[in-house]
This record gives structure tokens, sequence and C-alpha cells, in this order.
């Protein structure tokens, strides 16, 4: 069930936890999930980085075999499956919020800087809040 | 110079700064310079991690090439080379404490929850003196 089984490189907190996500892939289907309430496989497979199928799938797998995500059917449609975050996984959410307005000050993006303005202004507040962080930043500029 | 003549998968500000350090390696390096105060070559081959001389060499380079530390020579002994955080890879210090806090809070490694505790407790402190942060929990443990 935890990861905790798996062989860790060292004892080391950030180590062990990109043994996990330190990936190019794992912490985008998170972001996904969490920042953009996507649920779907197909959703994920449409996000402008065009993860390929299998890495998704191996993706998916590792992630509700660590326990960040969980794996049921959708009510609307039994056919189908949803994806949705444990609490685990739901608190990577600063990692990703760092991460991101990171990137967005230091030109590493199409982002502008001031979304990283406007969240280091108030980080608490878009920990809560992360859609109001998103606000004239959507996902659907990708 | 920058990355960003570099190819990113999307202009999310999340991909694009995995697209620099999203390998289970490069962040480990940052740790060291910027947490840990180790700014030579053969500290970072002695982590307890055991990164291959090939890999470090290589994501040395990707780091300098990315503006995220430089290289120059030890005022010590010129001979040696040390290797330092620019601002924007010290920028990135907030992002390895989260990682830390939530692989401790989430029993992924060798740290108590007590060390995510701490830093939840009072985040702009420890981003501003992060040695406080680590005492009791120090990288001599691993």
């Amino acid at each position: 069930m935890s990861s905790k089984s798996k062989k860790h490189r060292s004892p080391c907190p950030i180590s062990s936890s990109l043994d996990l996500f330190g990936d190019r892939w794992t912490l985008l289907i998170l972001r996904d999930v969490i920042l953009f309430d996507r649920h779907r496989y197909r959703d994920f497979l449409a996000a402008p980085e065009g993860i390929a199928s299998n890495i998704l799938s191996d993706r998916l797998k590792r992630l509700e075999a660590a326990g960040l995500i969980t794996k049921s059917p959708d009510p609307a449609d039994r056919r189908q499956v949803i994806y949705e975050a444990t609490d685990k996984g739901a608190a990577l959410k600063p990692v990703m919020l760092e991460i991101a307005a990171w990137g967005a000050a230091h030109g590493e993006s199409g982002a502008p800087a001031e979304f990283a303005e406007r969240y280091y202004a108030d980080r608490a507040r878009y920990r809560q809040d992360h859609r109001s962080l998103f606000e004239n930043f959507g996902p659907t500029d990708a």
C-alpha cells in the first residue's frame, strides 16, 4: 500500500519524495487532478504536454500504489473511471504552487511574472484557494 | 544562456520548471548547494543517495546552462572548482522545503513528522532561516 516498503535512496525527505514524483510527468497528472479538477484518463491525455498513453497509465498506477490518488467508477457513467487525490496527494498542492511561481518568476514558462508576484504576496491565501490565483492565468491559455 | 531557448512542453510554469529539474537527481544537487552548504564535486558525490559521477557531471552542466548555479575556481585552492547557486537557483529553496516537509509529514522518509510540523507552523521564518529548521534533523543523520 504505502511506498515505505520501496527502497528509498536515503532517509532524506527530499530524496524520498523525489523517489515518488521526481520525473517530468507525475506532478503534471497531480496538477491536473488537484489544481485543474481534471479526473479522467482522457483529460490527462489531452493536456498540452502530450503525455504518451503508456506513460500515463504507468504513472497512474504508481500514484495509486503510493496512496496519492484513488480510482473509482464515475457516478455519471459507471463504465468510466475517475481519479481523485487522497489527502496525501492533495497535500502536494503547496509544492506545485511553489514550482509554478518559481517558473513564472524566472521566465521559465508562458506565465507572466505577475502570476508569481500575486502568489508570493499571499501564499497562505492561495494555498487555501488556488482558483483565485489562476484567475486570468488559467490552464486554457495553454 | 537561458533555458528559454529550449523547447518546453507547454507554457505551464509547472511543466516548464519540471523540464529543468524534473528528475530524481537535479534537486538533490541543489539541496546540497542551497540547504547544506556543499559546494564541491566530491561533496555531491559523497551524498548518501550515491549519485553516479556521469550523472552528476551531466546535471551540473545542465544547472549551469540553465543559470541555476555558477562554477568558479575555489579561492582556497585554484585547481579546484566550487559551485554556487545563482539567485535564480537559490529561489528554489521554498520548493525544496515544501517537498521536504511533505515527505516528512507523510512518512515517506527517515525524517519525523515533527520536522514538517515545525515547518508548517512558520513557513516564512524557515524560508528565511532554513538552518534553524534543520536543527536536530541535520543531513548528518543520513
